[in-house]
């Protein structure tokens, strides 16, 4: 009985994420789902890309967190326009609590739409929200032996982001061996190496991301 | 009922944790579950704790990911009495899990057991393990506003320790700012700082754990 209660739970999802996935094409609009654990730097990358796409791509964001605004407010005092979702103490978001944020969000005015997971390197791997692409942010105190530990996020990623880099010299986080762990698990994701600190890397990642957003209109004109 | 689910669930994994606390006491073990982030150092922290102790107290680990085995053969390398459990993609340890790592150790030649929990700072804090402490890692890197955004195990901890301090010159993490949210959720809590790489703050933090396994054995002489 548990099982198909679980099963119920997960199809009444994906019924929802199809709903949100052709709400988000008949806008246009690009859907990214940005997954980590607490603190690797999903809230700093979505700051460095606003600056950095500020006259190519109107960017909003939805932000879940279990509980405070914390990031929500760091968005919009930067000018983005952002919706706070409290989980209330789920470990992930789920369809339904975005299909809720679209409604009150002015979706003719957005051209990218990130979606702050909760900071969780497990659960969100579990729950399709309709969005178009899964990245992964690892920040290099983490440890390069996370893909081997955590493989399902790894394994959905379309991007994996490894943030950070500033620290590198401090801590014990090889690159090539992170690669090859991560290489293991998926082949096709594109790799970035970043410091939202310093902005090393966010010129490439923001091209990455324009790439993705041109591809996408082609798909669906 | 998808309610009702939940509360068998969580009723029987608390039937199974007391079963698990008697035998505990019935051995004289100290069971301590760790929590924290994935890489928050909760490998290290067991590491340090078994050399600062090691002609104090025998100690053991029950060592759980979701796949894996990179940090039980760390801790067997280092002369560790270790039994893994990997949980198959579930975001937390159980109870159950542990009732049968429990009668696969030599409960008769152990005084403290480290439970290793899942890297999640979110659903260790729904499951009761039977242990007789929690205590909760945070590291520098993650940012002083965890508190804040993850509150259950943070009021749940008897200790928590913030780890990698060597890393404090370069991670925008206030130590003071961090200890006001945190004492605004658990003034009960005994607050750690140490570095795991250079071994400061372990001493203290070795003490607490003796002093903590004193006072278990006069209340269950």
């Amino acid at each position: 009985m548990e099982i198909k209660v679980l099963k119920d739970i997960l199809n009444a999802n994906n019924q929802i994420a199809e709903q949100n996935r052709q709400l988000l094409a008949s806008k246009h609009i690009m859907a990214i789902n940005l997954m980590s654990s607490p603190g690797s730097g999903k809230t700093t990358l979505i700051l460095r890309t606003v600056e950095a796409l500020q006259d190519k791509a109107r960017i909003a964001v939805i932000e879940g967190d279990i509980s405070s605004r914390i990031d929500a407010e760091t968005l919009s005092q930067a000018g983005v326009t952002t919706i706070q979702i409290n989980t209330g103490g789920a470990c992930h978001l789920d369809a339904n609590m975005v299909n809720s944020a679209l409604i009150n969000l002015p979706l003719d005015d957005i051209d990218i739409l990130f979606i702050e997971n909760v900071g969780n390197l497990i659960c969100p791997g579990g729950f399709d929200l309709g969005e178009y692409l899964k990245v992964v942010i690892l920040s290099t105190p983490e440890g390069d032996d996370k893909p081997h530990k955590y493989p399902l996020l790894f394994t959905q990623a379309s991007a994996l982001v490894v943030n950070k880099t500033d620290l590198l010299p401090y801590v014990g986080f090889d690159i090539d061996t992170f690669t090859r762990a991560f290489k293991g698990l998926n082949q096709q994701a594109a790799l970035f190496a970043i410091s939202g600190l310093t902005g090393e890397g966010i010129e490439e990642w923001g091209k990455w991301v324009m790439d993705s957003l041109q591809k996408l209109r082609k798909l669906n004109p």
